[in-house]
């Protein structure tokens, strides 16, 4: 009997899910309407229906050896989902809790970043790494920062904020409430904003300036600076800056192996790599120089979530790996 | 028989060693004096020398547990110092690997901040934490980061150099080579260029502008503070001004329960506590605000390299506590 991990990545508007094996193979997937449940036991046990189709409808059979889910603000010290603003369901939410009553397997619960770090040590590119750290640039950014082997989680399991990391007291007002974070530069929204202010400040001639705000996305940005327009390669340069400078303060702080990125600013790759390297290294402590690597995460951009929340499983659960 | 760790501090001018037990307790210490001795092997020898005169002078008949050594560029992986510029030794010295051939002891090396670290969750405040950071604050600023309850020491040894991320690019020029590092803002040395920087900024009065750079310490900005000094107590809002943003994103990175502060500087008390920890709860990410500590550390600063050295016997070394 093949043993799975259940592994569930919550987003605002759908929930995916897949069973993942001891290798990372997927072996069949599933979602489900997030927006559509009000009620969070009715969305559980939507999601536990899903799941059980699924398996009855699988060629060999199999046995659950425990589930994770990603969820945006998912602590994994309490299992909870605590004041997420994107889920339909307020305050704080017992997930591992109400899921493991549903489903009567062991239930952890983390966020995206977190999860993708793990995914990354057990899948990926991390595999037998004991230092690292993985930076997700999506609509923000996030940090899963693993020392000594394990991911840290910190003493209120909230470590790993780098994208609330201070870059310019007085810069750009972030969605934390305060001003500056790295994620109001470094991340797909972030280059964003740094596009429309490049627009704002020079003269410069660019396709971009027939996208409008809400049209531009971190792939049209990339897809300009391959065709060599300016605005698009200074904005990836100014994002490299601000991201290595702080990737280099990180380097001082954990001294990992290696820097891993993902997500949809990451895609746009050499151009975001080249110069997050060159700044990173400008800013670098000597003991240090040419020793970090910075490399894409090898997870499946699209599967990174369900194969990371698999991975706490494999990785955290008795008797795993 | 008393089984007890022999902690080494070896400074540029003195290496102060002490007998300490599993509970903390000195039971004797020495000295030697380290600029005498430009041959390294010279230098355990007498070192050695000096111990077994201890231990056999001692009461009580002791057996050694094992040897810790706190040392400028100790590097904990590969218990070597590495081009130390304050001692008389030159290149990489493998220096846990030529004491134990001296001694028959396992022998490990770290740095004091690392040090300092283990001695607190030993034998200090961080008794039962698993997530804090320990910063000394002498003449540069030190760090030492736990996580998970282990000492994180990063990939080449070198993790916690919190001394030397950049606060500001176009910032003061650092020992390391570069410039704006927050050891040159936060540490003894970096209040007392504040003062002198004050000192030229202002008109204001002040007692401090009797002094000689060389004449200046802490400890004399200290007293001056406490005497009510607007120069002093500027100096010292401007540290806490530029320690407690910082340590605002180690708390993003690391989440830690409690940050502890040792040496010079910290023992200016509420002068240097109080702005620090202003300035961090003001920058600092909601979830993590009023629940992280800032706190004076438990070790004796006197003794708090001999203690942490030690504690590292205590910790690392298999059967100990």
């Amino acid at each position: 009997m093949e043993e799975v991990a259940i592994g569930i990545d919550i987003g605002g508007t759908n929930t995916v899910f897949g069973l993942i094996d001891r290798n990372g193979k997927n072996l069949g997937e599933g979602s489900v309407s997030t927006g559509s449940y009000s009620d969070i036991e009715m969305f559980l046990l939507a999601l536990y229906e899903q799941i059980n189709v699924l398996i009855s409808n699988a060629e060999e059979e199999m046995q659950i050896k425990g589930v994770g889910i990603v969820a945006p603000m998912g602590n994994y010290k309490k299992g909870t989902i605590e004041h997420a603003v994107n889920l339909p369901w307020r305050g704080i939410i017992p997930l591992a809790k109400s899921f493991e009553k549903i489903c009567r397997k062991p239930v952890l619960v983390t966020n995206d970043a977190n999860a993708a770090a793990i995914g990354e040590m057990v899948f990926g590119g991390a595999k037998g790494m004991k230092d690292f750290i993985m930076i997700t640039l999506g609509t923000g950014l996030g940090g899963g920062v693993v020392t000594n082997g394990d991911l840290v989680y910190g003493h209120d399991g909230f470590a790993g904020e780098i994208g609330h990391i201070k870059v310019d007291p007085q810069g750009r007002i972030c969605n934390c409430g305060k001003r500056g974070c790295l994620e109001t530069y470094a991340s797909a929204t972030g280059i964003k904003r740094t596009v429309f202010e490049l627009l704002a400040d020079s003269n410069k001639k660019s396709e971009l300036r027939y996208i409008s705000y809400n049209e531009l996305d971190a792939k049209k940005i990339h897809e300009e600076a391959k065709k060599g327009d300016q605005i698009a390669l200074d904005a990836f340069d100014y994002t490299g800056k601000i991201l290595g400078k702080v990737l280099a303060d990180c380097v001082a702080f954990s001294n990992p192996e290696a820097i891993f990125l993902l997500g949809g600013l990451a895609n746009a790759g050499k151009y975001i790599f080249d110069p997050t390297k060159h700044y990173m290294e400008k800013n670098l402590l000597t003991v240090y120089k040419n020793k970090v690597k910075i490399q894409p995460s090898k997870l499946d951009g699209a599967n990174a979530a369900v194969l990371g929340s698999s991975a706490l499983v494999w990785k955290e659960l008795p008797g795993s790996i």
